[in-house]
């Protein structure tokens, strides 16, 4: 079947006139979740990864992913003529310039593409006479005969008691930083942005509570929403003050820009598609091309916002516990790591407000469990024995908040060195969790803390610390993290991160210890920042060699336990609340 | 005296037509230290400082210092009619644009500045209407009547048995680098690049053993080397291979690139000057902006380096022990800081090769040695007592090395809090020193773990944790430090750097532990880095409180000290043996 559309995109691509097609797994929103319609990645190459980048040409086709990715891209590629290559900067340049020749060209659909994204590929195309199109249809939308309708949900309000402050004033915040900035207007192209900054919120894309939609905010704090005519649903108009203006038709756009007189827009290039930054220039606007002020305005929970995590966490912690208590026996009677999915969503499902997974729930058991981004499918489910350990990285959406824990378990005996692993994964996670740090350190700054007793034996894991988390929004946010890579972004008081290091030994098991954390001042020392835990849920003490912990590490860990005891406890079942007291017992 | 200098230079500018100009610490090869002729800041300010930058304009004068240097700013400012002010990125345009009205200029004497080091300023004052303007002639030196002579030492080769390889061999290995970036030639603006590539000393700068010179390489290995005609000293021409054309005219660059068919040449603007650029620029080059590819094979020493570096820290850390051993019955019979300056070179001076300091010494008691980066004079040097601490950080040049070493030392009795502080700056280095790493790693991701300890109650220090050190060159050297600023650079086995975490509690005392350490591939994990100490010498045990050690960190000390007692004994008197003994015993 690959074969067909492979080929069928070849002879568009020949209609269309270039020699070659960049498939990104992208939306025009450049969102890290993509509706159905958008799943061209998957729908050509098989890859169904959440990042990665395929490039067709007339003869070859090859798959661009990361190192989290290689294991599934070789599985999901199967025997289809593709290519596997690693994601790199370069990867793909070079194998574009070994493919064409001078003169030729590569297609993209700019409206799937960032200029940034773009930039060194066009570099390095250029010094071989290689040039990058832009192509007004996107080939593979017109080969593609049974591609799902793209969404169009209702935008629903989502009230003051979650979000902690009315829209006007979130407009009025961010007006003043474009009247700082001396620019009339911001273009809002990104969904959570206006999901933010509208207090909206709707079911468009899966995992995230967005409505598709981009904006603009005027100077004045006025604002115009572009979203489709059918997701204006019931309450909206009176949700939003007359300050803003719905609008239905998404070209309208440019005309409005016009009518309202804007000579300098405020446009963050790296969230926002080539073709409307094409237009937006075609217009003869002057550009700020700086970062988008919401998403630094969003990360930054107000105390209601951190409330409904607090209140959302303990709800989710009781799931997952009893998800937790259940899983011995449930194995005894034989569950696969579908299975276990499908068991923690039920529980999760009974607690109030549950609105989805806030991601595809990673289930791995033993050598399953050390594919870093995991995704269990029938063919790949094994069946949990207690012989090895179990990986279990999870999250939901409440409209209070939105929670992702990594709980990793023994079921039984599992293989010696896993203790020692496990230790060492714990001892990075305390060291993230006591830190105290000054204002002005960046995650950058902090990551190597959380891998130095595992760097101690020559091991490292191969993704981040930690990342931002949203407020019943992504669970993957920006702009801070915590990780190798510079961001040059401070840790400031109300931000949510995961603090997650992990240990792989491929073949043989996964190790993750992940809990939701958010920045606060320390009350002791001014000038200093800490966090605060937010998940509630036990860590394995089967897995803990007690010896290799300081006193501090297993003080810490103590009164994890006895907090997750003390607030979990009156919110679980009987059976699960024995099991919580002996998962929680001092050690 | 002050005024009268101020006053003759604001008629220079009248007389050139420039409303303001700027003075850096800088001479037009951008070295660190500069030669007394360079020292023009110092003439008009009175500051001393290693970095800072002043404008004077018609009516004001404004003095920019970084807050290592704010007290020291305050007090060499006196009572002269010089505003001191915060050297940061924004500070010097908001006062230019405060000073000075639309179509008035700033000028600048475009052989002291690079053009990253203006462009910020250059942006905001365009804004404004104010122009930034090169001056043909310094308007200082056009004043400055007892100007020193620029010094034109001779310029001597600096043997194989130190450097490890021949100069031909480095610059074919630089000139591979010159044809993957297809140039065809490599500006060589900086005397430190200059004297590691031809292997060549001089003393035309203090504490920095290199001569005044620049030079050009080209693709083809062969290169020309600008310098002054009586730095031509004797056995440079032997020591040069034929490839290597010396020449004494500096301005001879130009006409030389034009008959060398020089196209595209490769400048580091960054270490450039900006006449140099602009007169690069005028000749119609081609300009690869890229940094200099000298400064990274320069950063990794070779074996011989390292052995000599070893060598060269077994003397010093000997002449270092004899002083230490002295220090109190010196105090007891009346010791200031000044002298204890003076006693401690003398102990240096008898050792093999020494070649002066590396840098000026940091000599400070109590109060003194919370002034991160003070320099004593005669006006403030204290009196060492055996009632506080005493902070000396100091360095040597050897042929075989260059060494850089703080010791924090308690005379008798202290403040109580400074056995706490000094044992948490202590874990800060021993978390350093003990760390391994996974190649890659850059410093700026291994900084917070000097700083941990110190966090953890609050505490911090306004300085890096190292900094890259030469081979019998500067005892700050690129592109590697360990700070929190982010440099993208990767710890590479054969750099050496610094190790000093430290903590200042201002009008008390500083604490600073200083060791020199290289890196090193480590032998039991592969892909993984580890440091190795260089620098031998005493941790005062005095100061440290056992009990906030961990076992681990105790045993390091232990070893450390075991280490410095077995390598130093020999090498030292009966008299600091004795004491040797004593301060190495295990804790």
């Amino acid at each position: 079947m690959s074969q067909d559309r492979l080929q069928a995109l070849r002879g568009e691509l020949k209609r269309q006139g270039v020699e070659a097609f960049l498939v990104p797994r992208a939306d025009e929103y450049q969102n890290e979740y993509v509706p159905a319609a958008d799943e061209r990645l998957s729908w050509i190459t098989g890859f169904t990864g959440s990042a990665g980048m395929a490039v067709i040409s007339q003869r070859e086709a090859a798959l661009f992913v990361d190192g989290r990715y290689t294991l599934q891209g070789e599985q999901q590629i199967g025997d289809q003529p593709i290519e596997l290559e690693n994601l790199d900067g370069q990867a793909i340049a070079a194998w574009v310039c070994d493919q064409l020749r001078e003169g030729q060209s590569l297609g993209f659909d700019p409206r799937l593409h960032t200029e940034p994204g773009l930039a060194l590929l066009k570099k390095r195309l250029a010094e071989r006479d290689i040039s990058l199109r832009p192509l007004e249809q996107n080939p593979i939308d017109a080969v593609w005969r049974d591609r799902p309708q793209p969404p169009c949900g209702a935008a629903r309000p989502h009230p003051l008691v979650f979000t902690g402050e009315h829209s006007s004033e979130k407009r009025q915040r961010i007006a003043e930083l474009l009247a700082e900035k001396r620019v009339d207007a911001l273009w809002l192209p990104n969904p959570e942005s206006c999901a933010w900054l509208f207090n909206i919120r709707g079911d468009d894309i899966p995992h995230l509570p967005v409505a598709l939609a981009n904006g603009v905010l005027y100077r004045d704090g006025s604002a115009t929403l572009y979203l489709a005519e059918q997701a204006i649903g019931e309450g909206l108009l009176e949700h939003l003050d007359h300050e803003v203006t719905l609008v239905s038709e998404k070209g309208q756009l440019f005309e409005d820009l016009r009518r309202r007189h804007v000579n300098k827009i405020w446009v963050d290039a790296s969230i926002s598609n080539c073709w409307t930054l094409q237009q937006l220039r075609d217009l003869d606007l002057q550009l700020l091309l700086e970062r988008d002020p919401v998403i630094g305005a969003k990360a930054c929970k107000n105390s209601v916002e951190l409330a409904g995590s607090k209140a959302a966490h303990e709800r989710d912690g009781a799931a997952l516990c009893e998800f937790l208590c259940e899983l011995p026996s449930a194995v005894q009677n034989g569950l696969d790591e579908l299975s276990a999915v499908q068991l923690l969503y039920s529980k999760r499902e009974e607690r109030e407000g549950f609105r989805g997974n806030s991601f595809e729930t990673i289930s791995g058991y033993g050598p399953n469990g050390a594919i870093v981004h995991y995704r269990v499918s029938e063919q790949s489910s094994l069946t949990i024995k207690p012989e090895s350990i179990y990986l279990c990285d999870s999250g939901a959406q409440y409209p209070d908040g939105t929670t992702d824990v990594t709980r990793t378990v023994a079921l039984g005996e599992f293989p010696a060195l896993a203790r020692d692993h496990f230790t060492r994964v714990l001892k990075g996670h305390i060291a993230i969790a006591t830190l105290r740090f000054p204002r002005g350190t960046c995650g950058e700054q902090i990551d190597a803390i959380a891998r130095r007793s595992l760097w101690e034996v020559g091991l490292d894991y191969a993704h981040g610390t930690g990342h931002g988390v949203g407020s019943f929004l992504s669970v993957h946010e920006g702009p801070q993290r915590i990780g190798k890579m510079a961001t040059g972004v401070a840790l400031q008081p109300g931000m949510i991160l995961s603090n997650e290091p992990g240990f792989y030994l491929t073949g043989q098991y996964g190790i993750r210890i992940e809990n939701l954390v958010f920045v606060k001042e320390s009350t002791d020392y001014i000038g200093f920042l800490e966090f605060e835990e937010l998940t509630l849920a036990p860590i394995d003490r089967k897995l803990i060699d007690v010896e290799l912990l300081t006193e501090k590490e297993r003080d810490w860990l103590n009164r994890y336990h006895q907090r997750v005891r003390e607030v979990i406890m009156p919110l679980v079942n009987d059976k699960t609340g024995q099991w919580l007291y002996g998962a929680t017992e001092a050690l």
